[in-house]
């Protein structure tokens, strides 16, 4: 650390790997197995770049636009953002509680790293010892309160009715939704917005539209908000969104049919991966992410990476309380879940006890 | 504002006016006014594309090793991020020296906000009558020092000897030179890199790199001070930079000829609209920057920025103290210089006396 610094208690967030080589089934950071669509890959002609001498609109009308088109929602309802993180940056930073913020114990790993940067006192809720969320933990908390909607690493998902009873008791503190990985099964709790001016659901381009590289988030919220946020992104960073994210961002709502279609492929393959782990002997939880929480009893949660590694499949471990032995597999093609369930049935042989 | 938000002192920055509409010349912003090299508008090819589902290198290690080749550093001297505001913001966030920060009464009016957003106590030291800074008010001050240079919207620079004696001046205090205009005439002080830990020169592809709409800025510094800039990254935003704006901006590093040549043919329309406007009768700061900043004795500010933009060209207006009979005019292309300097023969001619 330098000795101009002042921020000495930061703890930064470690990111999956990132490998360079282009080697490895990679398997661990949630990414979508498929490309865009045509039209989005078709989007970037010449006329788009040379633009890009010209700032971006701060304002991101057109994106906003589309997405209130999509949601049936006013453009005055939807924050956009190079990120969901930026988003959650945002949240922890401009929303605090009387009394902080509550979120899982087990669950993105950034929500405390956001805290600590901060200075937002935060209260860790354990999850039940089979990794569920009881929503009546979070009722009445004076808190910024934040859910993974799918969880993230189990894949665990509350109904809309169990967040209503969230958003019921915290009428005076902002509940935050992410859901990153809402469209491989769960149910959106956005419909609720014309209910509660309390709720701010959060969305990401990065899983089921299968952006992760371009960057690009967004929130679905109470207009008042909406331009809290609005402020700080002017605070900070107004032309946080460039110009050929902000296309690629329209160019994907526009081909809706193609993403749900793929989504739904990566459902059918994640129930496929489920029943061939289940039948190597692992314990799985029921996921409605596009990845898979899973341990296999007589093999470590690190003796699994590690070895899985070895055979060029990357999949996430952390090492971490409750959760040490598990590891997270995202979903990729059938072809690469094969590869999988090849190299764990090895695995699993070469750690059998006789 | 809404109930649930506790940033009330909150003042965000104002961006120049970004028109919806095609029809303006537009000469408010700063902005380039030719494309990027055609090696770089050629780069985003279907492939480029289809890789935007998997995460961009939070390293950012290409881009890091192009440009330590372009200055002759190491990549850990390199810092890269989403816009050179991204970094300014952190600069204010981790850096406040012991009695705040320091910063002209006249220049990027983004270290206000910036500096008002982190609570950072801050005084402005007026430049000189002629809008010239000097450098002894920058001595001992035990503050961050931000320093715009050239300086904005003014266009006046020092030279690296003048930034040495307050670098020698300020050991304990980070001094931050902003170089976002530097490539239009003016000389570049990170050479001084070499002598000075306490020295963070800030940059941006938006300018002379013709990519303003791509997002792209960078810092050169002490390699414990990149590490600091490093922790508050991935405290907040790990993959800020998209992976089409890191091909892009490694893309741009490799034309290093394409944009010295153009930034060359930026100062000679610079020379001759100089030329014009003061044969018009306007006094104009003389500028290293790609813009004039300019007045016209009985034709206030105000009137030549709205009596421009009915003639359908935007230029910037900043309705301030000391500077509120100005206007700076961003540099065009010729054809775009030749259509300004009649409109503004057309505007001194309906504000003549007689």
């Amino acid at each position: 650390m330098s000795r101009y610094f002042s921020l000495s208690q930061l703890q930064p967030y470690t990111p999956g790997e990132q490998p360079r080589s282009r080697d490895y089934i990679k398997l661990n950071t949630n990414e979508n197995p498929y490309p865009p669509a045509p039209a989005v890959r078709n989007l970037l002609n010449p006329s788009a770049v040379a633009d890009l001498r010209l700032y971006s609109d701060p304002a991101c009308r057109g994106l906003k636009e589309k997405l209130a088109g999509l949601y049936g929602l006013t453009p005055e309802q939807i924050f956009v953002a190079n990120g969901s993180d930026d988003i959650l940056n945002f949240v922890f930073w401009g929303f605090p509680g009387e009394k902080g913020a509550v979120f899982p114990d087990i669950t993105y790993g950034f929500y405390k790293v956001f805290a600590g940067l901060h200075q937002v006192p935060y209260r860790e809720i354990p999850l039940r010892a089979d990794f569920s969320l009881n929503p009546r933990d979070y009722y009445h908390q004076k808190s910024l309160i934040v859910i993974a909607n799918p969880n993230a690493p189990t894949g665990l998902a509350l109904t809309p009715g169990e967040i209503q009873g969230i958003l019921d008791t915290n009428q005076d503190s902002l509940v935050v939704i992410d859901e990153a990985y809402v469209d491989f099964g769960a149910e959106s709790c956005y419909p609720l917005l014309s209910q509660y001016e309390n709720l701010l659901v959060v969305r990401t381009f990065s899983k089921s539209r299968c952006l992760a590289g371009g960057r690009l988030g967004y929130a679905l919220g109470n207009p008042s908000v909406i331009a809290d946020l609005e402020r700080l992104k002017f605070s900070t960073n107004p032309y946080a969104l460039n110009r050929l994210t902000l296309a690629l961002g329209e160019a994907t709502v526009a081909e809706e049919a193609y993403y749900q279609k793929i989504s739904r492929k990566i459902q059918k393959t994640r129930e496929n991966t489920e029943k061939a782990l289940k039948s190597l002997g692992f314990l799985v939880i029921p996921s409605l992410g596009n990845f898979l929480f899973a341990r296999r009893p007589g093999i470590s949660g690190e003796n699994l990476y590690q070895s899985l590694k070895e055979k060029a499949i990357l999949v996430r471990h952390f090492p971490q309380e409750r959760i040490g032995e598990y590891v997270r597999i995202t979903i990729g093609t059938d072809e690469q879940m094969e590869k999988l369930t090849a190299a764990l049935e090895e695995i699993c042989h070469e750690n059998s006890p006789d």
